[in-house]
């Protein structure tokens, strides 16, 4: 059997991944009049008292809700909520597995923004923080943005920022590895919606030199400004410093580049593109499943650290080296969001787990089954959300 | 310790009472690559494809929402979302240990039933029904009815049809015991609020030959018919056959009465009211945490059977007797939704777990922690849907 076959078997073997069970136990009558009546009345009277007692005597401190409206699941495009079910169960027992965090899927049957803000802010009295998923650009933008500002429990959209927060901790190490610097980088990003606009703000924070957007309208540029939604508006602000044009090919805007970001679709650069780069250049091709180019190629054209968000290949860019410890920093923070500094501090900390003299030109990312990776995320996330003032406790 | 700071106690200990699990195993490479991407793809793929395949490879076949707006929590009244957390946490580990049935809570941020109504159908995708509870009446009956009708997924709001259920269940054991039948019975039941108007209709069904509401404003009365509620108008059309009105107060009502059920408030029943009945009449006085009248007073008026929702005395009325094994077999038909019929179904299979020879005053209901309950409960809920055209499996 293929891994798709497997898969199949093993999702209908237990009829789905998650199951929610009881913390307590329950029976006896004993049991049965502390967990439930007349017993429970005692913490509801206590938190009718005080709000905030709810994270002292019920679950939800430590629960996120997974919601989409599968409008944009994995690579497969618009599918809608039920199909998209598998994806959220499996982005819930990682939340589980990798940082001790309980969550459940809710595939939501409505692809109206404004719905879908509604609907979340509705469920906030149980949730301890909001994971949005696999929501469509740009209104995935709009839709988490409205969230962070309109409501006071973490709101985490992953398909933009864990990415970002991935590849940035790669590149921070790659310059360490190489001694070059960020300030330094000329970076081609290639695709430009929920994870690429993403990638751009978050290496024009880390101070990248110049980044060049590249989307399937050619080269981000301030002349086609017109022709943008808000989200790549956005972008023209802070990429492109000499409003380099060439012949709009990604060809053109790679001849001299150092890097490499690749969040777009398959095949579309060559090793002789490669070879147009600065010399030992970074390549993070991450189209899934099948990359920008396959490292073999991105090597013979002269790349020197070579990315992919696949597993069968050295150094994956995979977003559960993030969003699990993102989360359990900001649930034991109490933070009512998740700030650029706390995505930054996790970008860092995944760096950090690689040791400066084990780092190799296939070794730049820590493994996901690495326990120190989720813990060091945590504690940095949790650290930098009370020096912004965002945490609660 | 008394009950209520062990409940405290234990609540604060775990932080809540529910945590979501997986099923599946996340320990390698390998197991990540079949839960999760890429193999995930693969479920997704087959569900886009057909719809139905949904429930052979998610959870959302086994998977219940418990949704409150807080607006009447146990006897605490309209405490609001958070402060009803800890009694829906309770009602979901019912749900699992009792009949194996996954629930999460959802404690909405609004009181709007048409924003309620239209949360709930926007969450069905990735849910296998939905639990209702501690929603103040008459609001809860509109949600309800508007959400059976709307959806194809079974909808219960256990605070209606759970008392109604497990006292329909006593009458017919007591009826048994004491050989008389439900058509020579008169009942008065005072509450018609949520539980009292589901246990008045459930009565009608079961052919009962009177029954006499009672409520703040008196004897139900088609005179007053004015100033009810839709939910109490309703009422009028199944009750006081005679058009008995006396003096307009319970004590009236009760005067040749075979059966008092109360779901109301404490002490409002004397034994000499009790006296005033027929010969050996049922006493169901469920009011929480203290009953419309104790037991010891009860069979000191001359009533043969006494039941009351508490653990500590015997035949306590439980809801919890009814709702997980309703769930089990709505569940395990696929109903899309669950009628009077499963829910007579549901009360005749609580009736049958205490053997004839084994019927005693103090004992007409079988023990929440008797196993047969849930297994018989489901078994005749999911027959009875297939009967009555509701099951789609």
């Amino acid at each position: 059997m293929n891994v798709f076959e497997q898969s199949l078997a093993l999702h209908a073997q237990a009829r789905g991944k998650i199951e929610i069970n009881s913390k307590v136990k329950v029976e006896s009558k004993e049991d049965l009049s502390l967990a439930y009546s007349p017993g429970v009345a005692e913490p509801c009277r206590v938190i009718s008292a005080n709000e905030d007692e709810v994270y002292t005597y019920t679950s939800k401190g430590n629960m996120v809700a997974v919601i989409t409206d599968g409008s944009a699941v994995l690579g497969l495009g618009n599918i809608g909520p039920k199909a998209a079910l598998p994806v959220m169960e499996g982005k819930s027992i990682l939340l589980k597995q990798f940082a001790g965090v309980d969550s459940f899927p809710l595939c939501l049957d409505t692809q109206d923004p404004e719905l879908i803000i509604q609907t979340c802010k509705l469920l906030a009295p149980s949730l301890g923080g909001i994971n949005l998923e696999d929501i469509s650009a740009p209104r995935c933008v709009e839709i988490e943005r409205r969230l962070i500002e309109e409501m006071d429990i973490p709101v985490f959209h992953d398909d933009q920022h864990g990415t970002a927060i991935v590849v940035s901790a790669a590149l921070i190490n790659a310059c360490q590895l190489t001694d070059r610097k960020l300030e330094d980088l000329k970076v081609v990003v290639s695709g430009t919606g929920a994870a690429g606009s993403s990638i751009i703000k978050m290496l024009n924070q880390l101070g990248v030199g110049d980044i060049i957007g590249y989307n399937i309208d050619g080269i981000v540029h301030r002349d086609k400004i017109d022709r943008y939604d808000f989200l790549t508006k956005e972008l023209v602000e802070i990429t492109n410093k000499e409003n380099f044009i060439g012949d709009d090919t990604l060809a053109s805007a790679l001849v001299g580049a150092d890097v490499f970001i690749g969040v777009s679709v398959a095949n579309i650069v060559t090793p002789e593109m490669v070879r147009s780069m600065n010399k030992d250049p970074f390549i993070f091709a991450m189209a899934n499943p099948n990359p920008e180019i396959m490292p073999e190629d991105a090597l013979a054209g002269g790349a020197l650290v070579v990315g992919t968000g696949r597993s069968d290949f050295p150094n994956q860019i995979n977003n559960v080296l993030a969003f699990p410890g993102i989360f359990r920093g900001a649930l034991d923070a109490r933070a009512t969001k998740i700030n650029e500094e706390m995505k930054l501090a996790a970008a860092m900390a995944i760096a950090s787990c690689v040791p400066e003299e084990e780092l190799r030109a296939d070794f730049i990312i820590p493994s996901p089954f690495d326990p120190k990776v989720a813990e060091r995320v945590a504690d940095a996330v949790k650290k930098v959300a009370k020096e912004t003032g965002v945490a609660r406790i």
